[in-house]
């Protein structure tokens, strides 16, 4: 059985294990105050251009979400997101959690639209009524979304615009950041998000590491005091070196996107060879997960070999599923996939 | 001006402003626990046809949303409700405040279906990711609804029967309730309440009292330890024989439906006789809310004279309006409404 | 049976009653935008001599405390208070509901210190792990405190100088302010308290009011989107008019000092009265409570003519009591009490 | 320098490393139901005696805390800890950010005494206005405490025997619990504890894991919907095997009490060797950490080649200290500090 299931089905990158390794009998002090977090601090704002950048570790997504809003939000503040936002659907609630609302806007592929957030935030004003409602305060999105779209650099821009405008926070969830960095269908640069957003992560999760997510925090008013934040909301790390020894690997020598383009290139040869035979997909993903929509048959002629997940079911026998790529996925294994799958289509 | 604004531009209906006056001297228990409180309680135990049901009075209806739905759901359970529900839309996240997520369903005029319910939870349970999404286990429905509109008895029984399959609460905000057991199209009684749900209020504030909403608690889970979680939520007032004589005095000689009563019947009149002319409604509201569809140019002439609110634009030359009717409107007002109105049709 | 349990038995003094019966029928907004609501407002910011205070009005106590405090605290700020401090004993949690920890100083007789809120601080910041520790940003007071007793002013101004020197807001809890005001021995007005705070509330459900607090924010930070928190803790009364109207009757003509006084002087009438017989005071108060330590015996004797609390017991044969006067307690009742209790010294 | 500044200063013990390594290619599911998970479940069920305890396992102490508290109560309870407990002092507010007040005892060396239980949980039903507290609900206890204490058999049961007296269930934060079961002066086993308590878990971060708390339920309300609960704080790992692989480890072969022994056996060697010259200790600890009083001098002297904190000033010239041993200190580090201690005593 070979596994496209998700992007997470390993440990981490073998420069990481060894980092872990040659670091174990290190003493150092607890919290994130080690030279490691410090290391990886002063990588990731070289890597973002931005000296005024603030930087911590966390596990998880959601636990970041969760920290990131909560910091910036007062109690009657909510957050716009798309429908299909992760923080709106698969986050049991770790944002209301907190007391705070997600606003959702009508789905647009996964993407929140600039001229929406605009639309929402003016209606929400002109409304006599508006202290009856949820103040919007923060626009959540995520680059790459669930679906593996990318904003363009455009697109952001006016996202970045209209937050501005209204006075608003751009906060960017990257889960999966580097997968959407090292797409051959982006302009987008990790310089360009920390100039346009308040506030973004960069997944380690997803891309490599054993778990960690690297916060950046670029707006003043969401760096006072943020630590108090992390410890208040059950996320402080003991061991923080973990993160930080992790983080100073990922970001030494170009390791966070050299192993991201493994996971893309391979997409793109899956995409490709399937566009080429017709297939057509869910989204038109320029990045890691593709989501190809299958005959039933075919999925089912796949499955004792091949691990994917249904992503929803398209018509009577047909169904949209996802492929995924990853740091580690080999070259061997798409082409055995290939060369299984095509013959059936 | 005469004003159609809401059910609530006045203070409150002279038996209870007598009786206030009546018993402004009384010594009294505070909290709630005074004789009051207990005679309203059991006036309403025999109005709603059950025993066994536990009533406390609250304030207001946000307040007594937040606080029945927070005393019944575990951290990670949300409320079922329809997208234009009010503790979705005007509550300004009083939910969220407790911590739980409205999970908004499909807009059915502002009503919840028992079909679209049971295909939530089935879907909810079905999903293998079910542990990170928020776990339904209560349906809030209106009645009436927002835009005026009633559950038939078929429909609340059928709402009802699916929540108990589901081992769902099934909640109903009774802001209006008055207003919806003595329309003419309605088949539900305040027992058929009683019998079909786990927890309903009868709204107070918007049906003659100066404030108050008077909740019910069937299901024994929701009974226990109520009286705290009013505390918790700031919500015990000090001088809780104001509720229960607020209550008693509706609940006494049928005065609830009676001030009720009025109101709808003026509705009637105007409605029957905008339909005569033709006119068009937002909802077919068979309540005290009536929300005709107006020429601007109507609107702009009776604006001097008449005062009611826009419920938003149909289209470049039509607006939907809100007219209410309540306790205290006149016949005379109706009249004069409908003199200066229907000749401009 | 005469009842000296509380100081909130009955409903409201007359002219609130007449008030609210002269302007049953008016039409108003609601909300608290009404005309009535602004006079009150206005008649407040004189009364306070700031003419940048901005004033809103709530149902009660314990909502305006959880409102206010949760208004001015980051999720993982702290309020300082007594450790007897309403808000940290008698709330069931209300504060914690929003999320944020009662920092319990030791208790001096319900008052805080100004020296324990410098010492506490500094030792927080101090603390190499402070972050691990809530950030103490705010102290909350009562004035008169649970026991009766009074700030001076020049223990308020020692508070006030080392909040604002440590950034803390200074809170001030007023359910009974109007017989704090009154008092014979207090050296404090309104206009200190509005110059020496940056929050702080007028009670009035204990001073004459049938409900309502009018909540007093001096500090900008508390005043913005202020309105949007009140409905978010779902505390915002549809008939907000009920509360200007009352709060403009208090606020005219000196009744709301007026009504104090009395129960001050009849308060001060026991005391002298039970002090020249030797009676000991759990706490010396100068306001409307009084709390002798009276003979189990005497209490027993007492208990079918009379209605007051034990306030705990003080050794084998002798209990703490609070007698409280309010704003209609009558000269003949504390007379005849007297007549009754000091044969049996 | 050598550290004994505390017990979570290096990696994992090598065993964990090693595992980690071995398994990182394999492809397992995520959120902790892989094989290992699995594995480590029945390894731990077997170690506690209960077939039917329910183990899950989070990455931190404090995260622990605060989602099985969370998930215990309702929104107006609260738990009773010791006020030096970790939840009351060193959260950061986590407890109160679920909406829970922490109920603090009067401190008894950082235990809570089953008297003190009892009559707190009876003053509270007692008070006629016990509405207006938070009512206790579960009790929380660390074994060890901060301070190094351990609770007897006899006082474990007696703690048991009123809670489930009063309906409270007992938590147990077992942080540094391998510490305490293989303390020489321990009557206390693991299977005692699980039979003792509703809750408890065992600490993997201070006990040689990278990170990871093995939580137990076994009061069936506490187990259902848990990962819901887990999910919902934001403390689900995406990659949960690395919990389960690590205490897969530490529970094969008796790995987790081998290197506590460790930290305990060294420790006793530093406690007699000071005891015999005289030394007093600020708590009698029979478990790894040590805090002794020291002489201002000696601490001087020692500070360049020995890092430990200060706990406290107990006089003008002393100090306490905390000396901790870990997993994996070594002998020549412990006769070290004694070479250059001793002499100076």
């Amino acid at each position: 059985m070979i596994r496209f299931a998700c992007d997470y089905d390993e440990g981490a990158c073998p420069e990481i294990m060894a980092a872990l390794h040659a670091t174990n009998f290190e003493q150092n002090p607890g919290y994130g105050e080690d030279p490691h977090c410090e290391h990886a601090r002063a990588l990731i704002r070289e890597a973002v251009g931005r000296e005024d950048a603030y930087v911590q570790f966390l596990v998880g997504g959601t636990q970041t979400n969760q920290t990131v809003i909560a910091a910036a939000l007062r109690p009657f503040q909510g957050v716009i997101a798309a429908a299909t936002g992760h923080i709106n659907v698969h986050e049991t609630g770790a944002i209301e959690a907190t007391g705070h609302k997600v606003l959702a806007l009508p789905d647009r592929e996964g993407k929140v639209r600039a001229a929406d957030v605009d639309a929402y935030v003016k209606a929400h004003w002109a409304d006599p009524t508006h202290e009856h409602m949820v103040q919007p305060k923060m626009v959540y999105i995520s680059h790459p979304t669930e679906g593996g779209l990318l904003y363009s650099l455009s697109e952001l821009e006016a996202l970045s615009a209209v937050c501005r405008q209204h006075g608003l926070y751009l906060y960017l969830d990257g889960a999966r950041l580097g997968y959407g960095l090292v797409s051959p269908d982006t302009d987008v640069t990790l310089k360009d998000i920390a100039r346009l957003t308040d506030a973004f992560y960069i997944g380690g999760t997803k891309v490599g590491a054993l778990f960690g997510e690297a916060v950046v925090l670029l707006h003043p008013d969401l760096q006072k005091d943020f630590r108090y934040m992390i410890k208040h909301q059950g996320g402080m790390l003991a061991k923080g070196r973990l993160l930080g020894i992790q983080f100073e690997t990922l970001f030494t020598d170009g390791l966070y996107t050299r192993i991201a383009q493994n996971a893309v290139d391979l997409a793109m040869v899956l995409r490709d060879a399937l566009r080429e035979k017709g297939v057509r997909f869910l989204y038109e993903s320029p990045t890691n997960q593709q989501f190809p929509i299958l005959p039933d048959r075919v999925v089912e002629a796949l499955s004792d070999r091949y691990a994917f997940e249904g992503w929803g079911r398209v018509d009577d026998d047909h169904t949209a599923t996802r492929i995924c790529m990853s740091w580690c996925t080999k070259k061997e294994s798409v082409d055995a996939l290939l060369r299984d799958l095509l013959p059936l289509l």
